[in-house]
């Protein structure tokens, strides 16, 4: 029997689709499971593919099934899993064979294991799409010595997404290049998902719309600028019927959302990059406060709700559109700007024309406006995007309406903290004359911080008198 | 000659003023500077205490002009210095000797330098109140085992600020603890100046006040629920003229802040908690953007200014004050929230009803309101500040200002990152049925996350026929 092209370990819900996918694109793999169970099971249910498919008991038959030198994908929960995994695999492996960790992993375990791998081959990928991505064509991004990558990239080109002809599986850098990248990703998806469920709430608070009305304006929306298949799914969530009960699914949902860490990623290192990604903050806030079920209830309670109901024609679904249209550009400026900054911090020249390229197909956050960011990107990429003509020219014709809409959710307490949080990123953005001079001459009254002056110079004090 | 009570390193701006303040309240105290000029410098112009102190050249002679055991209160900048310092410091005590780390330490170091003391006195202090503060009657919040802080209590409480004749001096717990109730200090100062500055922006660039006005406005606020020191000096800084140019003051600083870092440390603890404080990661990206010049004048360049000018009569002063209230109470509900999220992480115990108290004089923060915090901290640590009675009603009667000031400033591009957070945080804890649901739509519709269903369970997925 011949030996598998490449081996992969962990066969959760990600691992088997992407089995499955390198398989359905003509590559022998070899798996295996800590429990052999699942192995079977995977194998078993494998119909066509388990031809090419090679199920292994034990760790030892694993790497004998794969041709020399070997690679191997894990895909083992984030964390110590992935460093016991890395452990029990070493000595059974040569030199030469390369461990790929294809998990969620945080980018800096990843720089911190492609320092302890050494001259072993070694590299991080970001696997983003989700479960029917893995399986049908994800988004690659890739970390790590571009040899090792190029060993391995006719496998990762071929099971990823393609946007046209083009594969959407990217070396970004070295190391940690391909997480971060990733988690930036997932970050930006937090937040166009939170500006899409503020949109929700609008239209359900405050408008009053039922889920088939909600569902169809997503619907229509996916025909128009904001075509993506973050609102494609939003109008198929809204149109869901429970089988169970015969109600709209949505209403069946508890709105609690959970979370897997990767948003919280971003903005912590954010704040280390000192890059302003208010609306990604923003997002992973409401994750936070949607878990407090009973804290919400008792604020009702105590507050009311308020006015939630907006005046008739006070806005339209047209002006919600563009609001979403705008808030989702300041989305991914300011993740965009955060990559750039990281860039430079931690020396890697990431590619970022080929980010927004690599994430038009295959991912969460795939949307036709990737290709004008790519477009956007290779003109100039160190441009905030916002500022590129074609990003300009759309926030220009449509900024009054995300201002309409984040008034109106202010006055009538409609909680929107990505949308009005991007909008304040925006109008700081275009503010030449600010107030933190206001703020500068605090920190010099009370701890005589000092200031620069508009006319020149810097470590000057004011005349407070207070010392 | 008797020897000195206590000992401090480092003369700067934070140093100087804590050894005066101790030789004021009656302690003879030995410092020392690295730079031995520093040290005569201080020591020439003490006036009335040079009596009271003792100048000494060499770390050597430093630690034998203190009496035994001994207390060394470090005054050197954060991070590398105080692990120099300390290690230079060591071999030359016993080991009952004190080391006091009052700078602006990292809590996780001080929790670092806890561990590597084993058995040797240390302490971490956070010290509030800028140079006058520290000179006058600083805020001191401790950390470390108890027995170290009742050892030196006599002389933190004599030189700390008093809050009618209450010490603003207190124990919170172990290692890192008083550190770390001086960064969410730090955070909430950020976000209360953010406030005060966004206000002031509105002020400015949309009710056209010239500075004159707008330190009157500060000034009357001072008399009112909003008294404060950031309060009185933010009315000062307006009323400032310089003296090179005539100008008012305002006019003259540059609109980037600076930062030492505090801020953002509490931003991502608050993402490591999980704790949302919105209002708080508004003010430290302001920040950041403030820093954005260059960036800012091209945004105003191709975006223009918009329409900043507000309406006549279109928002009030009392409607500002109602806001600024609101506004504060949020983010100290966010800071006290993140301290009992971290009481808890932590294992401390933080003392809240205490850490309200020990704010109450002598820091940055200080403010009439605190008495009231404490008052409500003491009745139910664990409530939201925002549901405690007091303040429930303060906010109930005038967050419609609030939410009138976040619509104005939206509709006309004042920035007003953290007002607009606060109130997004506000209409989130009193909205029973939130729009998470759509999010855990979206994730278990992509990633088969699954869901918890109104009608019970958890784990559940919906029909989405995607796979």
């Amino acid at each position: 029997m011949s030996k598998a092209e490449i081996g992969l370990i962990g066969l959760g819900t990600m691992g088997a689709a992407l089995a499955s996918n390198i398989a359905d694109n003509g590559f022998d793999i070899a798996v295996w499971n800590r429990t052999s169970s699942v192995t079977d099971a995977f194998h078993a249910n494998a119909g066509d593919l388990a031809a090419r498919i090679t199920p292994t008991q034990t760790l030892v038959d694993f790497v004998a099934a794969i041709a020399e030198p070997r690679a191997i994908i894990l895909m083992v929960p984030a964390g110590q899993p992935v460093d016991d995994q890395i452990a029990a695999l070493r000595p059974l492996l040569g030199d030469n064979d390369l461990i790929i960790d294809a998990g969620n992993a945080n980018f800096h375990d990843t720089n911190r294991r492609a320092v302890e791998a050494g001259d072993l081959p070694f590299l991080g990928i970001g696997v983003s799409g989700g479960e029917e991505g893995a399986r049908f064509g994800p988004s690659i991004m890739g970390g790590g010595k571009r040899e090792y990558w190029d060993r391995v990239a006719h496998i990762l080109s071929a099971i990823s997404a393609k946007h046209e002809t083009t594969a959407c599986a990217t070396w970004m850098g070295q190391a940690g290049a391909g997480h971060f990248v990733k988690a930036v990703h997932n970050g930006i998806e937090y937040a166009d998902m939170q500006m899409i469920a503020e949109v929700y709430g609008i239209m359900r608070d405050g408008m009053g719309m039922d889920n088939a009305a909600i569902a169809a304006t997503f619907a229509k929306w996916d025909q128009g600028p904001l075509k993506s298949y973050l609102i494609e799914i939003s109008g198929k969530v809204a149109a869901a019927i429970d089988p169970a009960t015969g109600q709209p699914m949505l209403d069946v949902i508890v709105d609690a959302a959970g979370q897997k860490g990767t948003g919280r990623w971003t903005a912590i290192e954010a704040q280390h990059l000192a890059a302003p990604i208010p609306a990604i903050e923003a997002a992973v806030v409401a994750r936070n406060l949607s878990s407090q079920l009973e804290t919400r209830a008792a604020g009702e309670a105590l507050f009311g709700t308020g006015p939630r109901k907006l005046p008739h024609d006070a806005l339209g679904l047209d002006t919600l559109e563009q609001a979403l249209m705008v808030g989702k550009i300041l989305c991914y400026a300011q993740g965009f700007d955060m990559i750039s900054k990281a860039s430079v911090e931690f020396g890697w020249d990431l590619p970022l024309p080929e980010i927004a390229k690599v994430w038009r197909a295959g991912c969460i956050i795939r949307s036709d406006m990737l290709d004008d960011m790519a477009q956007a990107l290779g003109e100039d990429a160190n441009r905030n995007l916002l500022f590129a003509p074609r990003f300009a020219d759309i926030v220009k014709a449509n900024h009054d309406a995300l201002r309409q809409t984040v008034a109106m959710g202010a006055l009538h307490g409609v909680a929107l903290p990505a949308l009005s949080s991007g909008l304040a990123y925006f109008d700081a953005l275009r503010t030449a004359r600010g107030t933190a001079n206001m703020i500068q001459g605090q920190r010099d009254f009370f701890g005589a911080h000092g200031f620069a002056r508009t006319d020149g110079g810097s470590g000057h004090h004011g005349p407070w008198g207070n010392s």
